[in-house]
């Protein structure tokens, strides 16, 4: 297929050197010339920041900007023939209303720009507002991935929320840790197995199964004990997060298994 | 080595059935003589709920039992002529000073009776009040791991802080996000391929490098999108949850990083 992909950012980077492989990419656009022409120089193809040097003849332009800015692209863009797709988690697919044929083409992963990423592993959520344009998004996603989910809007909104717990705040727990560790002169290397297993712990069981730790035994003693720690530390935030997630964790498996 | 084993939790489990491939387990001690012999029958050794029975010739006697419990069976245990050696992470090594010879013998991981783990990528942490017993510590930790930490006991305590954040929290967090996705009718394994990445992410960058999402850009209005539809489903407490770390990452990277 003939795409053109709108955006410079890690969705747009990763995106555009994945389907690169299989289909012809006409053009990379970027408000910022420099950004485009980086990722268009990677597949060499041609990079454009002006919206009217888009080729009208993609069947396919994918709109892998930030939220804020799909709607100035949306409204800038030509009538097209060719589908309109976005990548946004939280944008309804009425966001693109205006032309005949649009969807939504969402890769449920977390893009860093260096760092590879196997897309075939990676879920990919499509919508379309009609049944081609369903399928040819469908064919645009089976061909760089295995994972490919039908969800609406609704559906998407609240897994990219679920996405903000699971990874953006578990990653900011990660840098808590990685803060604490320093403090006490102990590499960060020593939590990775740690890390690890506990992802892959749920892979076999629920999360609800899988919890360990002083609160869920609501042993008070152990979370007195860290709580001092972090106050002598003069960490008061962090005893703050520590002390209301231990009585969430209590109060969830008080109620859920009365015999703990 | 001759070792006994006082406990039969998660972490009694998995030390006793990695230690036994190498070592002569005597005997498996605890207060609930049911436990004590299910573990015991499974590397086919004696099991005692009496700690009158638990025989003297051992070379090193490994307490894995809660924190709470460790109090009591140190007072109840005889003086011995082998290591006595806790396994508790934040319990300091004093706590076993009426023993001639005492250590820690930490190992750092979440464990779960029905998820088998290898030991072998395990950090341990060891401790000992004198250099023989340091050094048959670290042989016994040789025999299980390639990953031996000498740590001292705030470090341990501050090492058992972090990992509350990098595991136990994490894991409320997960099952947060197995919530939310249930209410939508979306299955939990949409999530697993972003949960490995984000796990794997740190492995080869800082946290606070790998970090991504609507608060480290400070997206107000996917941010208040999320916020609205947590609020709408009558999870006020979500959304408090959601809206703190929102802001406390956005701070941060304002903090650190001026320009993003």
């Amino acid at each position: 297929m003939k795409i053109v992909i709108l955006g410079s950012g890690n969705v747009a980077t990763h995106l555009t050197l994945a389907l690169s492989r299989q289909h012809n990419i006409l053009t990379v656009y970027s408000r910022n010339r420099d950004n485009a022409e980086q990722l268009a120089n990677k597949i060499k193809t041609k990079a454009t920041n002006s919206i009217k040097e888009i080729p009208a003849t993609a069947d396919i332009y994918i709109i892998a900007v930030n939220d804020d800015a799909i709607g100035t692209v949306v409204d800038d863009l030509p009538q097209l023939n060719g589908i309109v797709a976005h990548t946004a988690g939280s944008i309804p697919i009425e966001a693109l209303n205006r032309f005949s044929n649009h969807g939504v083409f969402y890769p449920f992963q977390t893009f860093s720009k260096d760092k590879d990423i196997d897309l075939s592993n990676v879920p990919i959520l499509i919508e379309g507002n009609n049944a081609e344009t369903f399928q040819k998004l469908n064919d645009l996603a089976v061909s760089v991935t295995n994972k490919i989910y039908n969800v609406n809007s609704a559906q998407r909104l609240t897994l990219h929320i679920s996405a903000v717990f699971a990874c953006n705040f578990v990653n900011y727990f990660y840098h808590i840790a990685e803060t604490l560790l320093k403090e006490a002169d102990i590499p960060f290397e020593l939590l990775l197995p740690l890390i690890d297993e506990t992802a892959q712990k749920v892979h076999i069981t629920s999360p609800l199964n899988a919890q360990t730790g002083p609160a869920i035994r609501n042993d008070r003693n152990t979370i007195q004990k860290h709580l001092k720690v972090l106050q002598n530390a003069g960490a008061n935030d962090l005893a703050d997060i520590y002390s209301k997630h231990s009585k969430e964790i209590s109060e969830l498996y008080r109620h859920d298994n009365p015999t703990k």
